[in-house]
């Protein structure tokens, strides 16, 4: 039995484009003479469809494009991601299926069991849980086939579930598991999945075929890595990660021959690569291929620059240098240094006399009411609109290029810096841009040296530093991780040995910004809990605010 | 038995103040003299937590709240909504639960079965299905406890789940059924719930005791409304909309006298209500009492500021009038007329200057290319700006005056006329806007009859028409609801006998317009299928567009 993965990048909605993509890979499985070609969940439609899914003209089109499947399959089996109906009127109106093609008729369907809601998942939205599982043969070969998490209530230390389907499956002795996946990146994803196919290679003691989605739908990037585990648990191969690739292997190999092992790759360069990816895919599946960003001079619209530079290409990159009354001489000079160092256009569109305008037009108003964050603001506006006016006249996505750090405690303005219509680095704490900045220098000073190591200002008034209104990144990054991504309050933190004010403060800043966050550009996710759809909270909550 | 049903206006994560509106209702109902007082679902934390839920610190505060509830139930029962933490490893953390105290016990807890999951619900995100459902016996009467969604599998047509807990309690001979619910309002739902009480009374032959939230917590409006059913599916009575009351019923009196009958709203009645109490809830539970917004001399901000004043007060509201180059004459007559009938306080601060610099601003950059939708936007932007600085400088919050209509087909500036921090007409369509400025000059003329009557337009260039950009509203809305609200897509809607073009030309304008409302505020909820949390698209997807 030889098992084709085809790992591809698939576009939510896109039905002629998914489908001329699967059956590139089916031919190109047959002229490899596989007997099986292995494609993603819900691969007709993208993942996630989200809503569509509500749409009966959304699963008509995904009906017809199994049909073309079904009629692909007289030369190959094809193991392929759709939404099925639920025939039964108890229940949600769909399943996520996993349908088995082959002789030009669907041999076998199973129906994802266990379905993920939580985080940046809505399954239970929108599908039934499957029950009844069932292998399906062919050539001779008994397959226990599943769809993503079916096979994740295994060896993971908080089973969110009841039931675990393979354990169902095991009656009908299995010669080997396929897994149809639809997994997004973050930096700690990669791992975590080994040692869940790790631990169900071990259990059942069987080979399993793992494929996932690769690419950019909006904020979720979908890494790919793709991979063959042997049944005493290792890596027979791993497909590459933020590219297509098709591989065929033969099941007999698998079990006998040694494995390649894991391929492995450090955080920064594994967030840098989903970076890049993220960006170049939002352009191109919104059909635009011209990116337009501000640049102050500092690290974010530095990395951020460097970043679209690789994604899209210099000549597609264009900065602009907006100073201001209360910018440093510095600041004009590193910008201006880095869209040098990078090959790409800028132009400079100083602010000083529309901001003028604006504070003459407000003062029958102000009156004498001092200077505060409401003139701070106005300058970061201006540079959102101006950068705004750029995307318009010339057709360009204006990226944003606040962090995560930024984010979370509220520290921009709110259609200022804050615009735009792609978050690059809205998921990178501060002291991770400084990794990102590094790493994109590792071959060739790229980003100013001054730009990384002068004190982050906002600039907005003289002598403005950050760390005016914040603490410094290296002890706010650490309370922020822990309070984000593992859920830790303020008790907590407090026994971890964080100064009581400190925590105080910082957890009060990020709950009482829940309303910039919520009128903010989606943010590419590279961490396990990331701003945007994986994290929901309500504005008027009181709670420690 | 004499049952008291208390309807307050919680607020998420105020422990304190929560607990002292439940204190102050738990006496009243001793005073007059009930055997058992119920609060709504959840009431501990307020509905809905979302993602507070995740935290531990989060949880052990409703626990501290159950606590003292407890303590208080020496002298009468309680039926109370908590969030229960599951002991089990297997399965979601908490449960949802409704737990009945008493003489200081815990004595009967109850864990929702049916977990809401579509539009604007997320329960299965947080919360393990209950199993095993029983009845809890107090002073000689058996009582069948639910939560919310539990008696919702009953008496609709499109059956989401494959149990029915009361059916399972049944063997237990309950004498009545309770029901703590957190049911947002939208203008269908008041008939529907009546509907599904009705069927559960008839099914089960008891009567039905219902109590529901009340208030705003951000964009979900909760009506109230809590209602006490007869046995034979009649309305004994049921509780104001869109305010606090206790009131104490008699079981007996209840099964043996007749009812008062249902109250009835018009629909346009009750989105007014439910918009001022949205927006009164909003600024009151974020501790803000000023409001400003933009005054075009057009319909919707017209509608917007007569519901601010209704919810806010004159005093709070300000109104600015922004006339550029572009505006007309009657325009800024309309707008001043309008503040002058309101009583608000408005200003004037014309954009022209401001206008001027950024042109010039941007002229060595954008050279002799033509006016286009760009400069249209500039002036918008300005508006939005000028906006924010008059809210950053006194404290305001600016409401955002955008109507559904637009909203779904784009039709508004990013960073412009789409600013704001609560969206007060983003689900109200325009044809539906008409309808409120009418329901507004009932009794007395508020609104100009000029903002009325004439054509709508955004007056960003000379000459300017909402139709030279969309079909008239008359024909556009009746697509958008089809569309939106009944997830009917092309094939239905030619098919209805509306033209292909139109029908292909609205729904891609909504489809590729979804970046927008990505980054909008808040839309207060009144249909049943709202912009925001209740409506999940993907926007790089290619479908329609």
């Amino acid at each position: 039995m030889r098992i084709a993965l085809a790992q591809l990048n698939y576009h939510i909605g896109d039905f002629d484009g998914n489908l001329a993509r699967m059956e590139a890979a089916i031919r190109e499985a047959i002229r490899m003479k596989a007997d099986l070609v292995c494609l993603a969940e819900l691969a007709v439609c993208g993942y996630p469809p989200q809503d569509f899914l509500e749409f009966g003209d959304f699963i008509r089109r995904c009906e017809a494009a199994v049909e073309t499947l079904k009629s692909l399959s007289r030369e190959i089996a094809i193991a392929v991601g759709a939404p099925v109906v639920n025939p039964v009127p108890e229940g949600k109106d769909l399943f996520n299926a996993a349908l088995f093609l082959a002789e030009g008729q669907v041999r076998h369907v199973h129906h994802k069991a266990l379905l993920p809601t939580y985080d940046i998942f809505d399954e239970y939205r929108y599908f039934e849980p499957g029950s009844g599982f069932r292998v399906v043969e062919w050539k001779g070969t008994r397959i226990a086939l599943t769809v993503c998490e079916d096979i994740w209530n295994v060896g993971n230390e908080n089973p969110l579930y009841t039931r675990c389907p393979i354990d169902e499956m095991m009656a009908g002795r299995p010669d080997l598991i396929i897994n149809l996946s639809a997994s997004p990146f973050s930096h700690a994803q990669s791992a975590e999945r080994r040692q869940v196919l790790r631990a169900n290679a071990l259990r059942y003691g069987l080979p399993l075929f793992y494929v996932n989605h690769v690419g950019a739908q909006t904020e979720l990037i979908f890494d790919g890595g793709s991979t063959v585990m042997k049944p005493d648990g290792t890596v027979y191969a791993e497909m590459i990660s933020f590219g297509e690739e098709i591989r065929v292997f033969d099941l007999g190999e698998v079990i006998r021959n040694p494995g390649e092992g894991p391929r492995t790759q450090d955080k920064i360069t594994s967030i840098h690569d989903a970076l890049v990816l993220g960006l170049r895919d939002y352009f191109r599946k919104l059909g635009l291929s011209r990116a337009v960003l501000g640049l102050s001079g500092g690290i974010d619209s530095a990395v951020t620059a460097a970043l679209a530079v690789r994604a899209l290409g210099p000549d597609s990159v264009t900065g602009l240098l907006m100073p201001s009354r209360y910018s440093s001489g510095h600041s004009v000079e590193d910008a201006r240094q880095l869209a040098q160092n990078l090959g790409m256009p800028y132009q400079v569109v100083p602010i000083e006399s529309p901001f003028a305008a604006v504070l003459q037009a407000v003062a029958p108003v102000f009156g004498d009411l001092p200077f505060d964050v409401t003139e701070e603001n106005i300058q970061a506006r201006l540079r959102g609109m101006i950068l705004m006016a750029w995307a318009n006249k010339f057709g360009a996505i204006l990226l944003n290029t606040t962090n995560k750090s930024e984010m979370a405690v509220g520290y921009g303005t709110l259609y200022g810096d804050l615009c735009g219509g792609l978050s690059v680095l809205g998921d990178v704490y501060k002291t991770e841009v400084y990794d990102l900045a590094a790493h994109i220098n590792r071959d060739g000073l790229l980003i100013p040296p001054n730009s990384i190591q002068k004190p982050p200002s906002a600039e907005l008034r003289h002598h403005q530093k950050d760390t005016d209104s914040l603490p410094p990144y290296d002890e706010l990054d650490p309370v922020l991780r822990l309070y984000i991504e593992e859920r830790q309050g303020p008790r907590e933190l407090i026994a971890a040995g964080f100064d009581e004010a400190l925590v105080n403060r910082i957890l009060r800043l990020v709950n009482t910004n829940e309303f910039k966050r919520y009128q903010t550009a989606p943010v590419l996710r590279v961490s396990p809990k990331a701003f945007g759809m994986g994290r929901r909270m309500p504005i008027v909550a009181r709670y420690l605010s």
